[in-house]
C-alpha cells in the first residue's frame, strides 16, 4: 500500500526566485510530497500573492506564523523546505525543528558560523530530521563514483581536483539572484566560496571520502566595487596525504555552471562534469579509458537506484535534486511509520552544513593571511 | 489564481512498464495533473495490484470499465494517458474520446493503418483533444532549432540527416520491454521503424518543417529468427527538393539512445544529439561554429519558454516529455475554462500520428519492393 | 646501415596546389625520399618557376620530357608522385610505369573507366610499383580498427555507416582547388562521389574487409548550375549480408573535413572520426565504451607501428599520409635491394583504384536509374 | 630562388631516445634542414652506432669533438640541436655558441640555475642564435589565442588556469625516458615541474602576455622512494593583478599528455587542450561559445601562417614542433644571407629559458617553505 504524500511547507521561494521553483519541482518528481503551505516571501503581501499564484492550500505572511499554525494542526505540514537567502536559514529552520517539523534547507547552511552552530544545536536537540540540499550528491554517476572509490577501484587516493566555474557575475551583479549574493549581510563572509565553493568542497568530500585537513586560499573580487569574493584559488591537504586544488569562480566567460571533479589514486582515475552528468570517465591505470553512463553497462547499485530511465535517456539537474528529496522522503516516511530511518541514506545533513561553513571560514581567514595554510 | 490540477487517468503502465512510469513523472513535473484513476494492466488482478502500489484513488480492471465509470462521475478524470503496447492504443483511445475525455497517447499511433484511420475518425468526431507523445519535440533546443529554421537562419534547406540508434536488441529480445516490440501482433508491421524510426521521422519533420514526399527503404532483421525489422536504411525526398537519410537501428553496440538530427541549408547548418540535449550546434556558412545552449546566450523564445532552469543546469528526457504534457495541460485547461485552445501550442496530434503510420507503412512497402521509391 | 633516400620526382603540384604540397611533406616526414625532379604544372613556364621556387635539382616543362630524361639518367628518379587533376593521372602514370619508374598517384585513379582500365593494364605490365594515396588508411587508429575487426572483436559484421562531409562548396566553386573539381572534363563523372565518396568507400572497405556487392545512390547537384554531384546518398549491400549507408557532401555548412566511420557486428561496435584521428571508440556489446588512443593502452601492432610519438602527442593528416609514403618506401627499397616486397604492407594500389572507379560509376548509373540497385 | 637547407648537427638523440627523433622529424617537415653530423650518445661507441643507423654523413664520439671539427670545416654545420638530458645542455650549447654555431636546445634550459646563467652569458656573448624548443608555442591555435588576447578580444585579463597532466609515472619509473627524469643529478631540482611544469608556465606566459610575479607551490613525490616531485599545485599572481593556478602531474591515471590552458578576461574567455590542438574555444562574454579551428573560419594571421593544410585536416604535435624549427630557420637563413633576423618571429629563446628555470626554482623554494609566496 502506497504511503500518502508528505505534507510539505516552504519558506522563501516566491515569485522570481530560482531555487524555490527548483525545490518544488524536485519535491514533485517522484510524487512523495504535497506542497500545502508557504511563507514564500519576507514581505507578507508578496508572500500571500505568491501562495495564491501557486495555489497553496494555506498561505502565511511569515515563517513564524506558519510554524506555529502548522504545528497546531492535526493535518499540518510534516516537513518544510527553507529556500531563503543564507542569512534567514537559521531562524526559520530552528522554528520548525523546535516544533518537530522536519527541515529541508538550501545551502550553505547559514551566513555566519554563529548561526551555523546555533542551528546545529537546534538540530541535535530536535527529533526532527535536517536535510541540506547539496543536490549534486544526488546525481547517479556521483553515487557510482563514490561507490567505486569506496570499493577500491582507484586504489589509494592521491589527488582531488575540483572546480565550480560560472560566468554570470563577470559584470555588475544585476537581478534578484545576483544582488543578495554580493551582499555580506545576506550572503555571509563568502561570495563565490559560499555560493558554489561549498558545493565543490562538499562534492569532493562526498565522492572521495577524504577529510580536508587544511587549505591555502587566495580570494579575489575582480569586479570593481564588489565586496565578496567572485573567484577563489584553493590548495588542499587531506588527512592521509592526498592533495588537491579547488577553483571556484563566477567571472569566467564561457562557463555556465561548470562543476567538475577529478580524482586520482595509484590504481586509477575518474572524471565527471556536472553539465554532462550522465557520463563518468574511468581509467584503470594502464588500460583504456571507459565512458560509464547513467544506468548503463557497468552501473553500480547507487547509479541504478537513483535512475528513473534506461541509459541514453538523459536525466539532469532536477532529477539529481529530486534524488535528495526522495532520500529525505524515505527517512521522513520511516519516522511517520514509527520506524528507524533506513540505513544507507546519503542525503547531506547538519554535519555537512557545518563542514561547509568551516570551509568558507577557512578560505576567508587563509586569504586574509596571504593564503597561509589554515586548518578547518 | 492557480488552476486546480487536471484529473488524470492511465491505461497501461503497470508494474515493470518503462513508459508508463515516464508518463507519470512527466505529468507530475510541472504540477498540472493529478493521477487519480487507472486500468494499468490487461489482466484485472495485476491492474488492481499496480493501482494499489501507486496509491491511485480509483482502480479498474479494464479500460472499458474505467471509461464508463469515470465518464459517469462528476469528478471523473478529464484526461487519460494511454501507454499500452501499440495494438491496444486505438480501442482504448476511442473509448475515452467518445466520452469526451481528452487522450494523451504514446507513439506510434497504432499497430495497423486500419486502426490508425479508425482512431483518426474518432478523434475528429470528438470534442476532446488528442495528444501524441512524440516527446523529443519537447526539448528546448529542438524548439530553438525549429524557430531558427523557420526564421531563415539556415536559408533554403537542402539536407536532412536523422538517425536513431540503439543497441539493446543486439542479441535475443528479453524482458517485458523487448518482447512485445518484436511481436507483429502487438507492435505492428514495423519493428525498429515503428518503435524509433517514427520518432526520427517526426523529429525531422517537426524541426525542418519539410513534408516527406517519398522514400526508399532497406529493412533488415539481423537477429536470427526475428520477424520485425531491427535496422532500417532510408533515403528520403522532401517536397521542394530537399533530400535526406534516415537510419534507425536497435542492433548497433555502443549506442544507448542515439537520436541525432542534422539539417543543412544554403546559409547554415545545425546539429543536435538527444543524449546531449542541452546543446545545439549552429554554423552560419563561412563562420565559426557556435555551441548554443539551453536557456543560454542566443536562446530563442521557444528555448527559454520550455526551460525551467538557467543554462548549465542540464534538463533531460523527462523534462522534454513534461513539456509535451504541459502544452497539453494549457490546451485542456483552456477547454475547462470554456476558452479556445491557445495559439502556438506545438504538441503532436492525430495528424502527426497518421504521418508516422504512413512512414512505417511506406518503409515496409518500399523494402518489400527492393527499396523502390514509395510515396507516403 | 641506413638506406639512402629514394630519388623522387613529381608531376603536378605547382604553386598554389594543395595536394602537391601535402605529398611533398608526406615524403619528407620519415626521411625516405629526396625530391629531385619535377614537371609541376601543365604549362612549361609555370612548371619551371615552381621548380625553382622549390629548389628542385631538375625541372621539366612536361611529364613526357621528365619521364624520358629521368629514365635515361643513371641517377634518375626511382619513383614519381602524380598529383595533377584526375584526368591527367593515367597518361602520366603510364609514361613512368612503362619506364620502370614506381608511381605514387593521388586518388581517384582517373577521370574515366577507360583510363582506369588502361592504367591498370600498364600497371600490370610493368615491374614498377603502383601506389594510390588513399591516405586515410594510413591513420594508426584505422590500422587498429582493421586489426580488431580481423581478429573478431566485433563478431560477425552487420552494419557499416560511413560519411564524408564538407562545406567548402556550399556556394559557387571558387579558386584553384574548387574549379577543376566541378568540371567533368577534369574531374570525371563523379563530383563529391569522386573527390571524397571514393575515400569513404575505400576506408569502409579497408577497415571492414567487406566487399561491396551493390548500391542504390541518389546524387544531387544542389548549387544552381553545377553539373557534377555535390551530395550523394548511398545505400549499400555487402557480400555476406552486411548493410550500410554512405553519405558524402560538399554542401553541409559546419563540416570542414568530416570523414566518419562506424562499424557494428554482433559482438561490438567501433566509431572513428578523421578530424579527431587519435581516438577510436570501441564498445564490446554489453560493456562500457572504451576510448582507445593512438599508441595508448590497448594499442594493436598496426597502431604502434605507424605512430611516431607516445599517446597524447597528436599525430594528424600529414603523418597518416606519410605512413602511406613510408610503406611505399619499404616496398621500393626492397626492390632496389633486389628483394621481394615485404609481406604485410597495406598501401592501396591499382585494385583499390579500380574499385573506387567502379564505385563512382555505379553511383552515377544508379542515380540515373532513380537509385536502382546497381552491382559494382 | 630557394635557399639550400641549413646544415644541422645533433647532440644526444641516439637509439631509443624519444625527443631526438621528434627533433629530427620537426627539422624535416618543412625541408629547411639537412641533418649531417651527430654526437648522438654520451658513450662514443653508441654515438657511432646511432649515427650509422641514421645514415649521418659525419659521426662524432663527443660533442667536443664535433664542435671543434665542424667549426673547422668550410661546409660544417650551421646549427646544432641539443637533445640530451637536462644536465648536459649547458656545456654542449656553450661549446657551439662559442664557435658561432646556432643552437636549438630542448627544454628546460639546464639542470641548475648556475648552468642556466652560464649558458645565458654565453648566448649573449655569441653572435649565434639560441632557440629553446618550447614546442607548444608553435601550435596554430596557440598563435591565434595569443593574437586574440593581444588585440583585446578578452578584455582585461583576470584569470589564467593551466595544467599539464600525465599518468606515465603513476608507478615506478621504468625505461630510458623515465629514469633520468627522476634523478636530480640529470634532471635538476624539479621533477614534474621541470619536465612539464615549465611547458605549462611557458605556454601560459606566451599566450597571455602576462608576467608572473610570485607563486605559492605545494610539491609532492607520491611514488614511494621518488626524490623529485611528480605532482605540483601552484597558485600564481601576475603583474597587473591577474591570478592563476597551475597543476602539473605525472601520476594522474587517464591523462596521456593533458596540457590545457584557459584564460579569462572581463570581455571573454578562451580554452585550449593540447590533445585536441586544432580547436580553440572562444566565448565573448554574453554570447554563444565559438569553436575556432586551425585554418578555419575566423582564423587570425598567425593561425593561417603556421598551418600547412585547410581546416579539418588535423595537424598535431610534430607540426607544432616543426613550426619552431621553421621560425628558427627563417632567422638562421637571414643570418646566412647577412640580413637582420626578420621581425615578428616568436620562437622561444634564452630569456624564456631563464624564466623557466626561475619558475622551477621558485616552485622548489616555495614548497620547502610550506608554500609561502615566492617571487620569481
Amino acid at each position: 500500500m502506497a504511503d500518502t504524500p508528505i505534507r510539505l511547507g516552504m519558506v522563501g521561494g516566491g515569485s522570481g526566485a530560482f531555487i524555490g521553483a527548483v525545490h518544488r519541482i524536485a519535491a514533485r518528481i517522484d510524487g512523495h510530497y504535497d506542497l500545502q503551505a508557504g511563507a514564500l516571501s519576507s514581505t507578507p503581501e508578496r508572500a500571500m500573492a505568491s501562495a495564491e499564484e501557486l495555489g497553496l492550500a494555506r498561505a502565511y505572511g511569515s515563517y513564524q506564523d506558519m510554524a506555529e499554525a502548522e504545528a497546531a494542526r492535526e493535518d499540518g505540514i510534516e516537513a518544510v523546505s527553507i529556500v531563503t537567502p543564507n542569512h534567514a536559514h537559521a531562524d526559520a529552520a530552528i522554528a520548525f525543528l523546535e516544533r518537530g517539523i522536519h527541515v529541508i534547507c538550501d545551502k550553505p547552511l547559514t551566513a555566519t558560523m554563529q548561526d551555523a552552530e546555533r542551528l546545529a544545536a537546534a538540530a541535535e536537540a530536535s527529533d526532527a530530521l535536517f536535510v541540506l540540499t547539496h543536490n549534486y550528491t544526488g546525481y547517479p554517476m556521483i553515487r557510482q563514483a563514490r561507490e567505486m572509490i569506496a570499493r577500491g577501484d582507484l586504489g589509494h587516493l592521491r589527488l582531488v581536483q575540483v572546480e565550480y566555474v560560472q560566468d554570470w557575475m563577470t559584470g555588475e551583479a544585476e537581478g534578484k539572484q545576483a544582488e543578495w549574493r554580493v551582499d555580506p549581510e545576506r550572503s555571509g563572509a563568502g561570495g563565490s566560496t559560499g555560493d558554489i565553493g561549498t558545493h565543490a568542497f562538499n562534492l569532493a568530500s562526498f565522492v572521495s571520502g577524504l577529510t580536508l585537513q587544511s587549505l591555502a586560499a587566495d580570494l579575489d573580487a575582480f569586479v570593481p566595487g564588489r565586496v565578496l569574493d567572485d573567484n577563489a584559488h584553493v590548495m588542499m591537504r587531506f588527512e592521509g596525504g592526498a592533495k588537491g586544488m579547488l577553483w571556484c569562480s563566477q567571472v569566467a566567460p564561457g562557463n555556465e555552471n561548470g562543476l567538475r571533479l577529478r580524482i586520482y589514486g595509484d590504481k586509477g582515475g575518474i572524471e565527471w562534469a556536472q553539465e554532462d552528468p550522465n557520463y563518468l570517465w574511468f581509467t584503470p591505470h594502464g588500460e583504456p579509458k571507459r565512458l560509464l553512463t547513467r544506468n548503463g553497462a557497468g552501473a553500480t547499485p547507487g547509479n541504478t537506484a537513483f535512475s528513473r530511465t534506461p541509459g541514453g535517456h538523459p536525466e539532469g539537474y532536477l532529477e539529481g535534486f529530486a534524488n535528495i528529496y526522495t532520500e529525505a522522503a524515505q527517512a521522513i516516511l520511516a519516522r511517520r511509520r514509527g520506524e528507524a530511518v533506513p540505513e544507507g541514506l546519503l542525503y547531506p545533513g547538519i554535519a555537512d552544513g557545518l563542514a561547509g561553513m568551516r570551509f568558507i571560514d577557512a578560505c576567508v581567514r587563509s586569504s586574509r593571511s596571504d593564503a597561509a595554510w589554515t586548518a578547518l
